[in-house]
């Protein structure tokens, strides 16, 4: 359900405490915002020396107003900020704002001092948001708390940074885009992301929830509450480099999170994750309303090739496709283009556009109505007609190719509508980058919902937003399982029982501490063997593992050199597993501390380091995205069959990967379980060694 | 030295043939351009039907002019165009832009046309721009000869796409950035690309050259004249997916490259290539006569930290570093801020900047001192105070963040001259990413040649454009070596043959064809042996490699076996490479149709065709230059040596990779030759198996 924010977001009353005449003061700027819609809800003013503020009488204090406000923002002195939070409960504060700075970020008195208030509003029955915050604005509720105006919209903003909020709202402004709900987060001390993520997604009047955070709290809960939003979430977080991490443990204390981490949440979550404000307003736009685009194969239309190739690669590097079009589409466009016109894809009109505008129209009409296409991206000059007569002349005015004058501009304005037409009865993707994008035409095209951009990589970007090339693959945060008893034996062998019973195959093997054992357990299986020594870090690097053992006398050999060698309290008999065709793989699952257990499957063996293919997802996995996980590694060819290998069983290998991330989901004592190396063979899969390192 | 294209970019004369009162037709557009500058030069129009051009008397034809025209453009139909060049010819035309369509792009009739037409140009004496062109223009000699008016500056624009152009030109504008000459390309029939290039090198008024090919003409000499010009070539391409090569291939039946090689190109030739006209512009306004950033060391500053650490990603995703100042810097910018600000890189003044806006020039003057920074990147609100005093109010009118209001804002003005001071005083890019470009304090910046952007990872893109990350690298185009006398012999020992006198080494090996010889080699060096089959496209996967043959017995079953098998012509007995602690490449050159010969070098075996782990440069390639290939591979690390391994002999595959390079570029005859594996060993390289394939 999560929890109640009516009174921070629609309060029957509002003080603002600290609020202030001088134009330096941050009580100034939320004094003056709030004061904005006077007509909605008492708004009291309180400044211990009393006066006027802004032209009203302020109280000097909230006691002084003589009735319950329900929402208090406090913008005071460090030292009085304690004081101001119990007046606030005193007078009925159910909600409070906490401008004031000098908490957790500043180090772990700040942090005591911070929890001790949170604990105090939770008493209380209320809420805080901050400390450390810029206030907040509702524009559904004419609630205006912080410095800034937000144009009103359908986006949620929730942000870590004033600063980037500010350029957010610039940036989206000319788009048409605006906001149903700030909040700067601040500390969290009490109301947390998650808390306001799940209120946006009950929230009618907001459309899309645009997050930047650095610190994530319980990203697990983050992760649930986005996927679960019922509309779509964007996240801007910094942290992919070594500096920027840096920066956020500077700036904030707070505790960041690998961005391999971040990505793997956001992938499982259907979060759209960004890395800048200009890349999140593309996507915003993007998704503005608009119809997704299925499995992104999409059409690039233009006239004049070169604007056709450029968008061709922007859109492939976006992760879309621009498959050639079959020879019935083809066939049809060619009904309506001239000869030397291209339809194969990039679709080109080559001049057939200043001949006759409605043939953009036409082409976008029928690339549409293909099955085999699912988005359509427009690109180039189209707007110029429109633009050289709509007042936007510029350096078309002298222009030849938009010689045709008002005739071509009309039919340009024309095919506009008619091609927003086209885009909602198809209910596909239409983006359009045109050079002209505040042309008349392109206007009439934003305003039907179709965003417009001016570069293509900005459109290919948009429509990678709007696209599900993932829709068929499972998805979704899975919720932990409930906690299972404890492992105590995170030795090698208490580790392999406990995953055998879990479902994960092993080779045959016997833990032994002297020879009388080792033929022993020499007599319960065949050879060739391979020997272990347990308790050692990295037992293949320190010469405790013996491989290919042929037979009994071969491995009692081997014992003695390494026993006299190593001296290791015990060791592992083993039947050496057939190589033969394997692929070998690592599948690991380490515990983070925002976002829980996380999954790694990557190739095994020494190339794990030297190249970095790995994938990741929030543990557990099932095992049909354990499969996808696998099939989106760089080196999923290997596991195809190369050079006339037999492919191997990914089945398999994913039915262990969904075996272990279940497990250790099931294990929160311990830190790090990985299967090192997992063999995938044509007809199955084998964990060869496995370790644990309790949290 | 390159064509003398006086004639055409200065000529004494123009006329216009096909000039035309229709504002439909293209030679009504050149026209009227050509008209803008009539005191410059004499413009004689040219319209079979004679009457009033554009208010002027038009000639019926050039020869009624009555004295000779040195540049004719010629925009007439297609039928009619042959013999406008004879005319023009004939008038004495020293030059010709060809603007009519209709030639090599619709196939092998119309390119015998061009053929015979560019002859004639050329026996002539004259030079011929096009056909199939949109004209020309020259800002430094008032030449208007193309449909579009271009704004004067530094840049030499060279165009496959007139559309392209008119994009570059509408996004340049905003960044106050101009152009030079403009050329549109068409099909290269008699000046080519090189031409210009080379041309435009030579002409002092150009400072930047920007490039749109798809076609690249002779790219290796395309190359050589980047790499020389002396300013920086910037180079706008498609065909990074197949997709775009397609549509290359329809719109102008452009011989596309493989991306692959092109970005090899460019890097030796120190070409900046984009992908986007987007992308070109934040190069150019980089380039822009700011001065380069050595090894890309980036110090980011900002005043608060979202910014700072956005940035901070983008730079490291554009490639720079963002690397933790040292202590000494650190100390001295802590005397500078106050308690909360982070010095550490990111630097962020913490709020600083609010209460004294000369804390942002300060410390980025003290950072542009910093021996350890390379450059500067200035990120987030700068330039807020004066746009909120500047008639840019908008959302900031009542914001509280700018309410310090006229003294900030003159401060920021204050301290944006200052910066522009140490910028040019250090001799070190400063680039900054503002919220307001368009602020009072930014525009200063901007008119002081310090580039603006308003996203972070413009900012970022440009500062890499302006950083020489491989300054200290070996790079430059090696001019071709003269043919060698042709191979006749491309079998396995002919070529072992040629690449040991090369200096390549391989192991010891005879090549035998019955069992007497097979005998008699193994006389001649010890086992264990390899052998195998010859005259076999993929000798490994048809069985005909065996490896390890401990002695002379082991090497006669295998011989007949194989035998028995194969039936092959002949056999090569070899000693067996001892593999321990051995890395194996792939080291091959082909031969690209534009870009001559380009080497390849990268991880051997199976894992080749997964990873495409492979890197390009355009051969012969330095051993310097081949050491510097192979660690940028992404597989680097197994070359230095990983689980304790030890590090292979670089040196040693850098020495192989020059010797089979050379070769290479010496044997045009030669299609592909690749040594795989190429072994690596902690002591020595030595090439396993050779093969070549002939033109």
């Amino acid at each position: 359900m999560g929890r109640d924010l009516s009174a921070l977001f629609d309060p029957k009353s509002v003080a603002v405490v600290g609020a202030s005449n001088d134009p330096a003061k941050y009580g100034h700027a939320v004094a003056a915002q709030a004061l904005r819609a006077p007509e909605r809800r008492p708004v009291h003013l309180v400044n211990r020396r009393g006066g006027t503020v802004l032209g009203r009488t302020a109280a000097t204090s909230l006691a002084e107003i003589g009735e319950p406000v329900e929402l208090v923002v406090i913008s005071v002195p460090g030292s009085g900020f304690e004081a101001a939070v119990d007046d606030a409960l005193a007078c009925g504060a159910r909600a409070i704002v906490g401008i004031t700075a000098g908490f957790a970020e500043t180090g772990p008195p700040g942090l005591a001092r911070q929890q001790a208030l949170a604990a105090k509003v939770r008493a209380a029955g209320a809420v805080l948001v901050g400390p450390n915050c810029l206030g907040i604005a509702d524009n559904t509720t004419q609630l205006y708390l912080a410095s800034d105006r937000f144009a009103p919209g359908g986006i949620a903003l929730l942000s870590q940074s004033g600063n980037l909020a500010l350029e957010l709202q610039l940036r989206c402004a000319p788009h048409g885009l605006g906001f149903s709900r700030f909040v700067s987060l601040g500390n969290q001390a009490d109301v947390t992301l998650v808390d306001l993520v799940e209120d946006a997604a009950r929230h009618d009047a907001t459309r899309a929830i645009a997050v930047y955070a650095e610190d994530f709290g319980d990203g697990r809960a983050f992760a649930e509450a986005a996927a679960t939003a019922g509309k779509p979430v964007v996240l801007l977080t910094a942290g992919r480099g070594t500096a920027s991490a840096r920066s956020a443990q500077s700036h904030t204390g707070a505790l960041t999170t690998s961005a391999d981490v971040v990505a793997a949440a956001c992938r499982d979550a259907g979060v759209e994750l960004v890395a800048t404000p200009h890349e999140m307003t593309v996507v915003l736009a993007a998704l503005n309303g608009t119809p997704r685009a299925g499995r992104g194969r999409t059409a690039v239309c233009t006239d004049g090739g070169g604007h056709g190739a450029i968008a061709a690669d922007a859109a492939e590097s976006a992760g879309l496709t621009v498959p050639e079009l079959g020879a019935a589409a083809q066939e049809k466009l060619s009904t309506l283009l001239w000869e030397q016109s291209s339809v194969r894809n990039p679709v080109d009109l080559a001049g057939m556009g200043e001949q006759n505008p409605h043939s953009y129209g036409d082409t976008v009409g029928a690339l549409l109505a293909l099955d085999e296409v699912d988005a359509v991206l427009l690109t180039g000059y189209f707007g110029g007609y429109s633009a050289a007569t709509g007042g936007l002349g510029g350096p078309l005015a002298d222009s030849g190719t938009a010689g045709g004058g008002s005739a071509l501009a009309a039919g340009e304005l024309e095919t506009a509508h008619q091609m927003a037409g086209h885009a909602a009865r198809h209910a596909k993707p239409l983006v359009v980058q045109s050079m002209f994008p505040d042309a008349p035409s392109c206007r009439t095209l934003a305003e039907a919902g179709i965003p417009v951009f001016s570069a293509s990589e900005d459109a290919a970007r948009a429509l990678a937003a709007m696209s599900e090339p993932e829709a068929d693959g499972p998805r979704g945060v899975h919720p932990l399982p409930p906690a299972a008893p404890p492992l105590h034996d995170t030795g090698y062998h208490g580790l392999r029982t406990l995953l055998t019973a879990a479902g994960v195959p092993f080779p045959a093997a016997r833990e032994i501490t002297d020879e009388a054992q080792l033929l022993a357990a020499a007599e319960e299986f065949d050879g060739p063997y391979v020997l272990k020594a347990l308790h050692l870090l990295h037992k293949s690097d320190a010469g405790g593992v013996a491989l290919n053992l042929p037979d009994k006398d071969a491995l009692l050999a081997a014992h003695r050199e390494m026993h006299a060698r190593l001296d290791a309290a015990s060791y592992s008999v083993e039947a050496m597993a057939d190589l033969t065709d394997g692929v070998e793989l690592i599948v690991g699952v380490n515990r983070d501390p925002r976002f829980g257990p996380v999954a790694m499957v990557g190739l095994g063996g020494v190339l794990t380091e030297a190249l970095h293919d790995v994938a990741f997802a929030l543990a557990p996995v099932s095992a049909a995205r354990a499969e996808q996980l696998l099939e989106g590694l760089g080196t999923a060819a290997l596991l195809k069959g190369v050079r006339g290998r037999p492919p191997v069983d990914v089945a398999a290998a994913a039915a262990v990967i969904e075996r272990i991330t279940t497990l250790a989901a099931a294990h929160p004592e311990i830190a790090e379980i990985e299967i090192n190396p997992l063999l995938v063979r044509p007809d199955g899969a084998l964990a060869l060694d496995a370790r644990a390192v309790p949290a």
